[in-house]
């Protein structure tokens, strides 16, 4: 351990500040720098979430990705340029953390769920202390907000990222699993055409902006347009479901 | 709506009553009644985690299983007496409805995932408002506990439950996905056993009472009793994991 200071991972919930934990917020009031990742040229959504809770002392860290985050993950080309972002994010927090402050890194949902905060804790965590505080995760948020029963008994959770291939959705909506899909964005279209194949679209309904204000949750079947925000989300319900 | 009360499930996390949501403080302090399921001839875990939030004034009403939840689902003499035991649980607290009166369930974790509470949803949600509250899953806790990040990019997450059957468990570790096996329970040495037949005992980290003070942490290899508790939960990393 080369300095005194921590790294904490704070997860921030789906979006309505009060699904925030008592523990994210008592990180916040005792950190020194808050860091956030944001994307897409916007301001960073976990930022906004866990705004008040931010106390006025603290110095900031923003962390802008340099490249879409839509892009398959397979191309070399972002692959090149994710890690070097990563890199200097994790000098820039290392060099705070030598210093001996208490870095908080804002995480939407849950830290270690496909989230940003994982590339600053496997580069940190040999060298600094680190805790890491779990959050409700979107899809949690999702289900309660459509209460949908999501799993029960022995029914197996899938939760699939819409950036897999047609083929691999249509494989796994067909294992029957109540499921889940990430990163609806621009893949709406696929995975709609992966739930018909698999004869489980009047399963699954569409969640825009889970717990947010301006939350839109409806009938997979009711959405008929292609445009989904990257943070959409589907939900498949297990076979056993009767609305 | 045949009364003014209002059904609220709320998720009170994974142990650390740190890890409840303000959201969830909030809704009991509001409450006029707390619910709470209990299993096992044991006090209910919800509620230890939600002791200190629990206000004076509030009803208890406690729900005790009739039966343990480790028999498989399938056993028709389970499923008849676990049916009578949440339709007269879902009376008790229609009566409380009726009357007006707002109670709040607790649950472990997250209402709608594997939750007790679901049950009392679906039998009341035509009748009367509901809201659900979610909360920190067992699983994220204990991956966070873990300081393992459980899935990124592409990565398809599975839950499993630790009481499939032996052949299934195998099938699914061998699609190599990220995973996590709930409900281990009796079930360790069958989930030890399917690990080892699909290659992936290494990747395995068993933890028990994740987040709370007494919380066990090692990796399965290191893991050499076949006694665990039902709540424990099995991580099963990526491929991509290096420690």
């Amino acid at each position: 351990m080369s300095g005194n200071g921590k790294l904490i991972g704070v997860g921030v919930g789906p979006g309505d500040p009060e699904l925030m934990t008592l523990k994210a917020v008592r990180a916040l009031e005792g950190a020194d720098v808050v860091a956030h990742f944001s994307k897409d040229g916007n301001d960073s959504h976990a930022r906004a979430i866990a705004a008040q809770f931010i106390p006025p002392g603290a110095a900031e860290l923003p962390l802008p990705y340099p490249v879409t985050t839509e892009t398959p993950t397979a191309d070399p080309a972002y692959r090149s340029a994710i890690q070097a972002f990563f890199d200097s994010s994790a000098n820039l927090v290392a060099a705070h953390l030598e210093a001996g402050r208490t870095v908080a890194v804002l995480s939407e949902g849950d830290p270690l769920f496909f989230g940003s905060y994982m590339h600053l804790h496997v580069r940190l965590m040999r060298r600094f202390p680190t805790e890491v505080i779990p959050g409700v995760t979107g899809m949690s948020g999702c289900w309660s907000a459509a209460g949908l029963p999501i799993t029960q008994g022995d029914d197996v959770l899938t939760v699939l990222p819409g950036t897999l291939e047609e083929a691999e959705l249509i494989r796994r909506f067909r294992q029957n699993d109540p499921s889940v899909v990430m990163k609806v964005g621009r893949n709406l279209s696929k995975v709609r055409r992966a739930l018909i194949a698999a004869d489980r679209l009047t399963d699954a309904t569409y969640v825009e902006r889970g717990t947010m204000e301006n939350e839109r949750l409806l009938p997979f079947v009711q959405k008929t347009d292609d445009s989904a925000p990257y943070f959409a989300i589907v939900l498949v319900a297990g076979r056993w479901w009767k609305p």
